[in-house]
């Protein structure tokens, strides 16, 4: 089962939704070294605050996504390229949010748009998914 | 394995779960526009206060419930209705606990000791299922 | 599947990490007792807003963690018992982190360290581990 062609690839998403977290965490202490601003504050200078909000915003968007993805993948329905497809976009999204937001805090939509689409076409692929099974096994 | 009744409903929760976090996410933007807080700013307006709170905790919350969620699912015991059933208590705690803080910072209590109590009783069904798949499988 | 002594131990460091998890919470509830920071108030007392970072670091980093363990868990190569002991070490630098935290923010490094190595083992480990299963199964 975890290894089909679709799963192997949401697998290879969360690697990489993964990594983008990490990313936006570096950025962070980057920031923190950049403009002096000392553990445990939050607040002290724009660029430090934006990067804090691009990792929260991220973290935010990450624990939505990474059940979204897996219900789909685990639950297909058309095809199991769906998924991991609508995953890759959701990365994209989040890579444009970020780097748009890093220039200004206004430069944040496109990307913030991009992932909320794919966040929702995945909250749907779930829902047809989980009743398609149902339907399908009538478990009861 | 995941076409049994109680996974499919704890799919389900798991989809409403995704549907609270995306509610109290679009609270907190609702509330930047109400009150006029800028992004990255978090401060300055109690309302929007609240609203951040809310989605931090139920953010909080939220990644602590999923994965005890799915560890009862898995190494069910007793019945497989057992943990799709405290993952709805779960979710209609949240929902008390929004609803309430965003009333009055001192309503949220009711509403978070539902949501904790599920918690609770997932973590002790998990560990119960862990020990009693490894007593059943003796992998070792 | 899902009962190999490597996927068992795995669910239980997962018990484990949301033990920790817990365990940050509550520190921060204990703090705002301690200190009268009066919800939604973040700041206001240093020792309060140690706790504060030390559950959403933890936070932060459980998420990165947590898939990254699964993957390495359900792409096994070389040992199934190396996810879950690399987990292991995670949970030990996280709570080494914590505790050195609350005590100065500048003794929290090693116990971050120790953590962030386990998380970069681990991340090596689920690459290798999908591209593994897809040499292996070749799915398309």
């Amino acid at each position: 089962m975890l290894a089909t062609a679709g799963t192997l690839l949401s697998a290879a998403v969360t690697v990489l939704a993964v990594l983008l977290g990490l990313y936006t965490m570096m950025l962070v202490g980057r920031m923190r070294g950049k403009h002096g601003v000392q553990a445990p504050a939050v607040t002290g200078a724009p660029e430090f605050e934006r990067a804090f909000r691009v990792q929260m915003n991220t973290l935010e968007q990450f624990v939505l996504f990474l059940p979204l993805l897996w219900l789909a993948t685990l639950y297909p329905v058309v095809s199991g390229y769906l998924a991991p497809g609508l995953g890759l976009i959701w990365i994209i999204g989040r890579v444009l949010y970020s780097l748009g937001y890093m220039a200004d805090a206004a430069k944040r939509s496109t990307g913030f748009l991009i992932a909320g689409i794919a966040v929702l076409a995945l909250l749907v692929l779930s829902i047809v998914g989980i009743v398609h099974a149902w339907l399908v096994t009538r478990p009861v």
